[in-house]
């Protein structure tokens, strides 16, 4: 089995991006599954045709992208994208899409193949914090979990994809306000390792109740 | 034209639920609309049936349901519905779904039809605080969501329809954490009146950024 | 019996300082008790002189100094001024105090002379959220509430003193980042009302545990 | 010179101190000090005697009693203590004093004698968070901050003194509620070394902003 995992070069004014920092301290296999990784530029329209050249060259069983959640405190797995550009901010590329779909004929939203509950139930059970999140937000990270997906449905049928939000790394808050959440990048390439063992571990989903009232 | 709101009977612990205290402070007519409302049970399912009857009653243009975002800050108007019912607590009726669709053959899910962006730039500018959600979580709030955009999507399609969350009201955090955010009940009904009126006002959504990052 | 308050002017980048213009809405007797009012400056060296000019002119037998605590959700009231003059942003005259005491000679702090509980209590017992802050931070809020309260030890025996922190007011987050708390001015304005009415009414504070643990 | 660290036992129903474990990790010697450490308990009554008794068994230079702030999301440093007990929960012994001073005739602060800008700027120069905070709370952490800062100004004038907090550790925080701040225990007690560091090279404090506007 083989699993590629991408991340973003860094974005809005940071010099690293935590996502592919941790990515690259994983070891080369886990759970017995090859990993390959490739880094993926922070644009709209740049990010998912990289992913797709990922797979060609890599033919992976199961594609995972990873990306910055500023602000969070822990590593968390996302249940859905939504067929929405709506960026606060513009892309590494100057690209700023207000409010338009990804995919203009797309359904709405795609959940996640991979097992999210048990990717968040076994991050866990090491003894380390970690929830599913219900908004990948409408930025690139959102761009690229729901047009993979989007093209696993339509193109690669027999791969598994889905999406993990990583904190700041502990030195990118620094200097940013008393308080800001952060987590250390072996922790937070601790939590993917745990993730990623869930996923070869576990075709189905468990059951356990990982939602929100809100 | 008529509006149909809707507000739940209150949940979790909870003495009222503000979502249904605000609208009964709505005047009858907003924009030159007709303001009708009902309370709906806090329950998976008999709240979507409990608004189609309300639906049949009243024969509406437009379906706004509201709920209680406990912890959020103002009011949220919510842009995205999932099938999925995940219930970390049971609902009124006993009932907690885990990590289940709401209905076995929809999408996966369905875009508010009402001027979401509209809606807050239009409470903004009454000088209230007012953001896009992209996600209304996994209880009977996002059940409602979907389930009405499903109904009106397949039968009632002349109809647009949407979700808004409320904050706690003040009296509901005396008792709760220090810092436990809240609104009072008469400027959450504020800014339930302006978000109807840009909904009666406007058949397009404004295109101007209310997107997040994650 | 006569109080005083005082709020500053705006300060941060902010055009309107919340304490201030909620102060103006509050009614010319509480609890039978005279209101009068100033604005100071935001500034080290001329805030507290501008009280005590006030003091003189005014001869209340209460002070209450109020000012803009951005971020909370709710008027909070302070237990305790410390003699240390931090600013981590420079004042309305430019001045930037680096680690430094407020009074040479005086002590490490002072805790209010007005019963923070009781007010609390008050402000809780019409429905409105509140509770007691243990820090007023190293700012000219700070800075004014430990030297009136030093005044007051030292010089004006009679008078009992302390310190009020407000929230933002709802129309001053409009433009911030999404969830940033504040409070309608109308709201505000009510909750010092009842805090007044207490130290009106209390010359011993009540004993309710307002702690927390760390 | 020698260093006496202190941390709690467990208290509100948690089953370990972070404060305690993450003290048990440092190296015997920082920047040439002697590291002694001694467990105390979390009651109000007794934790300033232990602390007392291990300053009579290893006659340290330096005491810094470090403590859990479960909700922060880095370790902090104590500016100050104040000379008040009110308990939210009972301790350990099942006290919960209410609104009562620690010393009857003691003053009512007691800056931290250890360099704690110092401090904050060695463990930000290491690439980890940390701030210092303003207010210890009025639980047993404040307690120990105060009596022993009060022992050392009256009976040990040799020693100088201060008060760390630290958050929950990871494994803390896992059935707690999403997003709760947590820090690895091997990242805590990194932070918590830097902090010693600078203690032992730092007779006089830095000039640094770490101030807060309130």
């Amino acid at each position: 089995m083989k699993v590629l995992l991408t991340g973003f070069d860094p974005f809005g004014g940071e010099s690293v991006n935590p996502a592919f920092e941790a990515i690259k301290l994983l070891p080369s296999t886990i759970a017995g599954a090859e990993i390959v990784y490739v880094e993926i530029p922070t644009e709209f329209k740049k990010s998912a045709p990289a992913v797709e050249a990922a797979i060609k060259e890599h033919n992976p069983d199961i594609v995972i992208n990873v990306g910055q959640a500023g602000g969070r405190s822990c590593v968390t797995v996302e249940k859905v994208g939504i067929n929405l550009a709506d960026a606060r901010i513009p892309d590494n590329a100057g690209d700023q899409p207000l409010d338009e779909p990804l995919q203009a004929d797309g359904p709405t939203g795609y959940f996640a193949t991979i097992p999210v509950n048990a990717m968040v139930q076994n991050v866990r059970a090491h003894g380390l914090p970690c929830h599913v999140s219900f908004t990948a937000g409408t930025y690139v990270c959102n761009c690229v979990m729901y047009n993979v997906l989007h093209m696993c449905a339509t193109k690669y049928t027999n791969i598994r994809a889905g999406f993990i939000h990583v904190p700041y790394a502990c030195d990118q808050v620094v200097d940013k306000a008393n308080g800001m959440a952060s987590m250390p990048l072996e922790t937070i390439a601790k939590s993917l390792e745990y993730c990623v063992e869930a996923v070869v571990n576990n075709t189905e989903d468990v059951k356990e109740t990982m939602g929100t009232t809100h």
